[in-house]
Formats: C-alpha cells, sequence, structure tokens
C-alpha cells in the first residue's frame, strides 16, 4: 500500500508505470511477445480468428464523479464497459490498453486502488494489459481504454442481423444500474446500503462475457448489443441497422423488486429507469421463437437467472411500446452525449 | 463547410459521428468487415504476421493549447505520433480507433477541421478509422488514438536488441519541433513566418513510416525507438533495455541552419534543444559499423537526406555526450510528466 499523502507527482512518470505494470495479475501469455515497455505492444493473432476492437472513454464529470463511485469500482468499470462491448459480438476478450489522465496532485493511492479495481475484473475475466499512455491532467481525470479480442469470424454476431419474427430478449433486471445512480446523486432518497443491487449495478457492472460467447458459439442469435445506453436507444440500433422495427411488452420489461420499491417510495415510474436509464451492460438480442426454451436453458445457466422475452421485431420501422392499455411508440431517450439540455 | 457559429451540441451526438466518419479518405478495405457502426470493428488478419498496437493521449493545456496549433495541425499530429511508434518497430499502419472529448460548446468547425488534417495524414499513409468515441468535455480537449499495425514477426525491431559496437544513428535534425514551440510561446522571439521549418516541425510533424518499415525490412538494425521525449531519454530507454549504454559526440548531433539561427539570436545553446528538446518524431536506431553505407544510402532514399551517425553503443552503462573539451554524463531530461516543477 502506498502511503495516503504520496501524490503522483511525488512517484513521477516511470514509478507511476512501475505502479500501473507491477500490479497486473498474469504472467504474460505467450501469444503477447512484448507488453507495456516499447513503441507498440507486439501480439500474435491466430489466424482462424478476426480481431475485435473496442474503446471507451470515461471522464470525470461526465461519466462519474468521486461523489458515486470509488477509485476502485472505476478501474473495474473502465473495463467492465469494454468486455462488454467484446461480449455483445460473441468474442473472447483478450488485451487492454489503457490511457489515464490524471492531475499530478492526485493521491498516488487513488491510482493504486483504480489498478486494484482494473486488475480484479482482468483476473476474472482473463484480460492482459498491454500497453498505454500515462498523462498529466490539467483537472479532471480521463481514462481510455482499447479492448481487443477475438472470435471465429461465423460466431461474429453483428447488430444487423435482426429479422421480422425474431424474439427480442433482455438479460437481466434492466434499469438497477440508472437506479443506483440516482441514489447515490440523491442521499435524501434513501440509504445506498439498503439497495446494495442498484448501487453495485452502477458502480461494478458484471459483463455477461461467457453468455455474450455462448449465444454466439450456439448459432443461438441472429443480432446482438449490450445495454449502455437504454434499451429504447440501443434497441433502436438494432432496428435501425437491421432495417426492422420492434413491438416491446412493457409488462415483460424485467424490473428487480429493489427497483420497484424504490420508485414506489419515490412516486416514479421505474419503466423511465429500465427503459431509458443505461449502463445496464445487459445483453439485447434476436433469436427465432423455435430457439426459446434453448435460450432460456442456456442463459439461466450462464447468468444465475433466465434470459427474458420482451418483444419482437417486426417489419414496420420505428419501436412501439405496448402497455394493457395500448401501445405508444418508443422514444429513443438514453443519453445523449452533446445534447443541449431540456428547457 | 460547416457554418462559424455552429456548436457541437447543435450537431448532437448523430451529427458528429456522421462528420467523423463521413470524411474518411479510403472505401473500408476488405480487411475491415465493420467499422464503426457496431459494438467492436471487426478485422482480419494476417495469418503469418503479428499485430502490433500502440497508443496515445493528447490533453489540451499539456500537449498542446490553441494558441500554438491549429485544429487541422492537431488531427495530423494526433495521428502522426502514433504512426510514428508503429514505425519505430518497423511496422505497417492500417486501422485507427479515435476517442475525442470535447465541450458541447466547441464550434463544429473544429470537429471538421481536425478530422481534415487527421485524414489528410491518413490519406497518405494509408490509415483506416474503424473506430472510437467520442464524448462530452467538462472543459480542456482530450484526444486518445489507438493505432494498430502489423509486421512479420522477423522484422519487429525492439528497442532492446542493441550491442556494444554498434552506431548510434539519428534521422534528419533534431531539436526543430522544440525549437518550433518556443517560437510559438514566445512571439517576442520572431517572427514565426521566418522559421516555417521550425514551426511545422512541432505542428504537423512528417512519421517516418516508409524508412522504419524498410531498415526493419533490410535486416540492418538492432534496435529502434521514435524521438518523442528527446534523445537522451529516448536513447535512455534503448541503452537500459539492451543492458548496454552509449557515447554521443555533440558534433555529430544534427542541428538545422534555422535552429542554429534561433538560437544564437536568443543566446540559448541549440544542443538543449536537440538533445532534450522532444516530440521530433525521427527515428533512433542502433546497427552494425558493417552497414554504414547501405543505411546511409537506404535514409537518404526514403527521407531526403541520409541518417546521422551521432554515437556508438558501448559495454558500461550510461550516456556519455563527448565534446571536443571532454566528456560528460548526459541525463536524461526529455518532458517528464508528474514531474514536480523545478525549484
Amino acid at each position: 500500500m502506498i502511503s495516503k499523502n504520496k501524490t503522483l507527482s511525488d512517484l513521477g512518470e516511470t514509478g507511476i508505470i512501475r505502479l500501473i505494470q507491477g500490479k497486473s495479475p498474469h504472467e504474460l501469455p505467450s501469444y503477447v511477445k512484448k507488453g507495456i515497455d516499447d513503441d507498440c505492444a507486439v501480439l500474435e493473432t491466430a489466424s482462424n480468428r478476426v480481431l475485435l476492437v473496442t474503446t471507451d472513454t470515461l471522464i470525470e464529470g461526465i461519466h462519474f464523479t468521486g461523489r458515486t463511485i470509488s477509485a476502485e469500482a472505476l478501474g473495474w468499470k473502465a473495463l467492465a464497459v469494454n468486455i462488454s462491448d467484446i461480449a455483445a459480438m460473441g468474442g473472447a476478450q483478450q488485451t487492454a490498453f489503457l490511457s489515464i489522465a490524471l492531475r499530478p496532485d492526485s493521491q498516488a493511492s487513488f491510482l493504486e486502488s483504480f489498478m486494484a479495481g482494473f486488475n480484479a475484473l482482468a483476473g476474472k475475466t482473463g484480460v492482459v494489459l498491454a500497453g498505454g499512455d500515462t498523462v498529466e491532467s490539467p483537472s479532471f481525470a480521463a481514462i481510455t481504454i482499447t479492448l481487443l479480442g477475438d472470435c471465429l469470424p461465423e460466431h461474429v454476431v453483428y447488430r444487423s442481423g435482426a429479422r421480422a419474427g425474431d424474439d427480442v430478449w433482455v438479460t437481466g433486471p434492466l434499469g438497477n444500474a440508472a437506479a443506483g445512480l440516482f441514489l447515490l446523486q440523491n442521499k435524501e432518497a434513501g440509504a445506498p446500503s439498503e439497495y446494495d443491487a442498484l448501487v453495485r449495478a452502477h458502480q461494478k457492472p458484471m459483463p455477461l462475457f461467457k453468455l455474450g460467447r455462448a449465444l454466439a458459439e450456439g448459432g443461438l442469435v441472429h443480432a446482438m448489443i449490450d445495454i449502455s445506453d437504454g434499451i429504447s436507444k440501443d434497441l433502436g440500433h438494432v432496428c435501425e441497422q437491421s432495417g426492422v422495427g420492434a413491438v416491446l411488452e412493457a409488462a415483460s420489461i424485467p424490473l428487480s423488486s429493489d427497483l420497484s420499491r424504490l420508485a414506489a417510495e419515490m412516486g416514479k415510474n421505474p419503466l423511465d429507469w429500465a427503459l431509458h436509464g443505461g449502463e445496464d451492460y445487459a445483453l439485447l438480442f434476436t433469436a427465432s421463437p423455435a430457439d426459446k426454451a434453448k435460450i432460456e436453458s442456456l442463459t439461466a445457466k450462464l447468468s444465475g437467472s433466465p434470459a427474458t422475452r420482451v418483444g419482437a421485431i417486426v417489419r414496420e420501422d420505428g419501436i412501439s411500446l405496448v402497455y394493457h392499455e395500448g401501445k405508444v411508440p418508443l422514444e429513443p431517450c438514453g443519453y445523449l452525449h452533446f445534447s443541449k439540455p431540456r428547457e
């Protein structure tokens, strides 16, 4: 442990790189011919597989604040959101490249905790830190992780494969992460400790890397995406790229009992969190109705509970939400970067 | 052209992604099976080659300011510094992943110019933009590019291959970029327009991608690195990783006439810029003295002027600088992130 009052500038660039490098949970696997200490990382690739690449940036003040997430959870989450993208293609995560910009007067223990969280998830998922960049920031922290993975070409699942008549499935309860963030931002709403599952969903999401791969390898899914912006927006991406529409059944959207309880206490509609909240890092996929039983059994086995069929793909453009009272168009209300505040 | 008074929040996230995606200079080559619009990019890799990966972050206020670089030059430079890393391994640059954090009230024309600069260099070097992330920043701009390339495994040149007795070579004149930055930061020092070559070296460095690859493929070099932090620091990396030392000849360090003129006018030692300035994105490599003639001819052919032999690798640790008066140890004084200001 680094003492509390050491800053990053006490450590210096070399000390920082040593801190990042030194806590890696794995010896480098043989396909990493060179890791952190050259101009580039050098990786062997398997000849029969395609490379998957994803990159996500988290900005302090936009994606997180010290008030709502610990350094350790942030390190976990920064990697989790990228693993979730690889999972949504049906691939296997492999090497990560971490770029981190921090103020020189940041506590060195912040970076130590960040790496502990990163390494905890890297250890569980077999991810190897193979490179990156560590730079000074004049104010807020900025973290970019690029994650590489691979997949057999015939198993890659794109957003564009949904067909009219497909069932639409989602894993897990939705909206927990958004409700957890609401709690952390509104401490008067209730003690976060009473809603552990919600807070944990926001701070330390567990990407469904085994499930994404198994669904793809089983040839069970036609289109897949991870729910990072909210189902309304992410299902919209699938529909747009597949040239189809969808009908969602409001009564089928899976809600946790904690979410329903908090919504009731706050006088809120739990569906708002579930449909538009985002950051669930659940998987949304479409599949033939003939595979319903196989999907329920596989998802139960690999993610603890069966996935939920929430609707169907239709030929007509647009997404509609069916209530018992009727049917309304569902607008994409996930988080929009650069959008003007509503007036 | 986008009108001057449009901001990024006027454009919205979708408009921004369209702007970034739409100006790509290439149709996607066949090895890019999926580009920007899915959870991951999907790339085919050649079975007999290794993958090279590098990532670099540029932070406004640390690595650049609007006062010293235009948006267009910044787009060029952000890509150039990554291509230079691939070149220093002897590889060929291929796909780029651009993460960019900007204030919502940034002018849309800033991003348009940034992409024009990025695409100008991408076009010259065959780089394809295959993914990224576009996020909101609360204040300064932050840019991370991850660049992938490839190389035959037997041609990869590491930092660790230098041997006692090797010649040490550098391309181009050194220090121009640092002198250019000095001029831009100290307008009273002289009109930047009188020192075009210096200013251009800072703003729009041209990475030596053909030369790096040719040196590696010719089997001519034992160790190679790009000079990004200054020769004193970068040669230090080579020596440390190769378990050797080096002797540099001060009189051999290549200086441009513009650099010497500016140094004379400012009463500065031009060697300070050349040894410690950084951001040259020149190549430093070591090679057997037997290959001197081949190296001179290849470097003259591919970079316009022959590389310069500036010293030799020795068995003893450390780097010394030989003047006609004697020999002094050379300390690494390149830019150190997180270092405390000197008192």
